[in-house]
């Protein structure tokens, strides 16, 4: 995929796509197909997989590669298919980098590694990323979750990382309007700054910290995502806030149950969900029915 | 004041005045008098005296009383006064809030204590505030600011308090989307929300977390927040975002400073600054110089 | 006192002394002279009163001078009387230490100011400790208590006020060896260091991080803290451990009810207690019937 | 191994063996087998592999059950090998532990997660290792390092594990005594504690709080945390004390290096080192010299 067409991609609405499982915990590669497939006509920018949402510290090595391969075949090449690629050594993310860029993944998206939390000064972010881009085939996304991992990518590493040719952008699922208008600020107008959280999606938009989102709940709630997102770029900041209301309610919902909530709710839409793997927990029968009453609320 | 009258001054913009002093450190009262005149026609709809930027915390009782009368004395009494009353015990708080009261404060802006953290529980809070707003001849607005204290007030104290008839809102200045919906979310819909934060402002109003705000960079640019507000009122998101960045730069050259950096920008504006009490310190002469360029820089 | 004098009494055992009070929360005065009678022979190297045990920042300024001149005329002027007088700003800490001062104070021990936090930098902290050190006619002992007030004094602004001549050591109630260890390095053998942490008291002890121990529940046990720390000096490792044993039993039945099981506690020892000040809190009855065991079980 | 010798063995100093590796980066398994072979006969009782200080999250699978190997074969089967096998997944966790055991390992060390940190509740805890001490042929140890990984491994959680045939003690290197001891506290008294801390080492042992240590820095002074170990446990305190602070002295030196550090530590002593792996870093020269010139000191 040209860098433009990238670039343009990234200014949308993403899911990081859940990763399915049958109900004794396999992967469902015939479910994660059937989710692409249903999501295709729906105005999202691009796909990702095996983000967090996608549970890819959870899978195995072989387990990833299929989802990749399956996600490549059902993602027409001119859409934007992103891996999540990042490992606690740069060694092993390289690896894992350039088999998906051979499986035909458009761009990665390098979470920080989350061990030895005090040897992740600048410098070694600094010098993992710039490790992982250079030997990257492909463009690479930064991506920093403090909510799931306890680390926080410094907006200095951030702003020296965005000078690399090979990195475009960052998801910053922190939720934080400070650390996303610092990164802006720090950054070129081209380096892309998606954020990653749903309650501050439409906030971002309006005052102008993200291009982008990459969501989890954009699995089960796809539609509203991209209208609130059509809606805010045309200036409709009213027709804009009722969308974000209703995406907010369901948000409310799941967000007790993180991935678990987010793969049940799927299921509730029809589209393939499953268990997520242990330690992570799906919801009880409670939860399962306050999800899916939440879902039919928003789809009707 | 009355309640109608009340809750529709806090849906706009209002500014956590700074406390002028002299070049020696002593209160100013004239400085104070003045920068409230100053403000008078720019559109503000309340102003905050003795909170976190007016050094509530480093002044004497004598120096706060001054405070109020000189405010209470340039502020028309059909404009919103909000005093800040919080201390360490419920039982000196409820002294100086009767005491404001008395001077013809409109309302009280309790901020939560800060010592003793671990007993600050949910309970605790809800002890606190219903004893405060019970003795209060003033309606009362919670005020949490973790950036400064390192406490936050929970959404659930926050929730029950909201019922009490004489607790009238919030300044919440946590900066984080997250927390404001969820105080949204859990208050009635005549539940004041104030945003405390300058980034998460023009976010804030767009999504909807926030009626309005109390800044400190009000101080500085009431203009701009006023005109900032308005524009996203009106549904003009472009112009809103033009003002929100204009904002964003001054706040990234104050911010590195604190409290003595507003008072630098104040005294830039021509208006009545002055150092900072010891622990704050007022920025070098580097630092002045900088936030006389940007200052300059935003009135042309 | 002599300084010699003192830096022996800072080598031992001290209570962080409760403030009583009547059954409708007045200070009791005459409580605290009774406290301080009852612990005159049990061999405790000197009180504290006026430290976060005492309620500091819940007392008026009239009531903290009242205890002050109690504390002192009960305390013989060749015992070591310890005054907390930290304010939130300088300027106030100034005042109050002279204050003390002249009522015959010993040593001021003087809490970290724990608003403005961001303000709190290495430079704030040594500007604002010097100031008071210079204008202070007692020496002065910095306070680092963190569980409390969020805020820990760095290891560096230590290091650097230890070399004032009027700085005689710090009070640390981290409760974490790491921290009271780079104390250790990094100031002067003279420099006396005191673990306000009941948890870790025989460890620092006996692993050579402090020279003595000033402790909430020395209020309370005071014979067996002045065992444990004798035993510990003389090579009793065993003696020790059983006596700090006790003392952990006690302190978990306490720890859930802060300053008020800490007086419920004393008054069970039939010694002066009370309800502490809102927004603090009294146990509840079964909370009071947990303390009044476990105290007569020790006391056994 | 039998359980009691298991436990016997737990009483005494472990290294947390580094994973020594060619200066291009490759894992030198005859370096790691020369260290075992070095340390046989100073006393320590026995060895863990693949623990965070061993770069278990940096190492590939291959690489993993190559270090297993080498260590069953270095050390003496009626001695302790204990192996790190905690992975981000329950599921890679137990197959793991599985390998481990066939190749010989006598105990499993299980790392928190620390990925998805919001669904780490003790339920999930409790689940994850009660999965995994369920599927283990061999005995397991908890393992909460905070400082690495952000992640405390919750006391209500230790205390029900506790009660688990298969679960035998825990490694905590918090560092924290209100932490260990509330394990101890929640816990019966055959549930071995072991302090992952030289800091909280010397304190831990004298005040009860852990029944063992299994330190890094027992790679770089093995004999001097063996000659301190003995002699605090033979009621030598003034003897512990004073190889402790040599311990210290060490420590602080390394402690800036991480385990880059501890590697040219070992290097130092004429043992195998190496460069850790990216994104950890090894010391520049400057750092080298001064871990050389500590080590010397120490070793003379």
């Amino acid at each position: 995929m040209e860098r433009e067409h990238l670039l343009t991609a990234l200014h949308g609405v993403i899911p990081a796509a859940v990763t399915p499982t049958t109900p004794d915990g396999e992967v469902d590669t015939e479910g994660l197909a059937a989710n692409l497939r249903a999501w295709r006509t729906l105005g999202l920018s691009g796909y990702l997989v095996l983000g967090s949402t996608g549970e890819m510290p959870l899978l195995s090595e072989f387990e990833r590669m299929m989802a990749v391969e399956v996600a490549r075949r059902e993602i027409p090449t001119d859409q934007l298919l992103i891996v999540g690629t990042g490992q606690q050594s740069t060694r092993a993310t390289i690896e894992f980098t350039r088999q998906v860029a051979e499986s035909g993944a458009d761009a990665a998206l390098v979470v920080t590694p989350n061990y030895y939390v005090p040897a992740l000064t600048v410098e070694a972010f600094v010098r993992h990323y710039t490790a992982v881009a250079d030997a990257s085939p492909i463009p690479v996304l930064l991506y920093s979750v403090p909510p799931l991992t306890g680390v926080t990518l410094p907006v200095e590493a951030i702003a020296r990382l965005a000078e690399h040719p090979n990195i475009v952008g960052i998801k910053d699922s922190s939720g934080q309007p400070r650390h996303l208008h610092a990164i802006r600020q720090h950054t070129p107008p081209s380096f892309a700054v998606l954020s990653g959280s749903a309650v501050y999606s439409l906030g971002a938009l309006a005052d102008g910290a993200a291009d982008g989102l990459i969501l989890a709940i954009a699995n089960v709630a796809p539609e509203v995502c991209v209208a609130m997102y059509r809606a805010v770029r045309e200036g409709d900041l009213e027709g804009a806030r009722v969308l974000y209301r209703r995406l907010l309610t369901l948000n409310e919902v799941l967000s007790a149950h993180g991935i678990g909530g987010i793969k049940a709710a799927v299921a509730a839409r029809g589209w393939a969900g499953g268990p997520p793997r242990s330690p992570l927990a799906a919801p009880d029968e409670e939860g399962v029915e306050r999800i899916r009453a939440a879902v039919h609320k928003l789809v009707l």
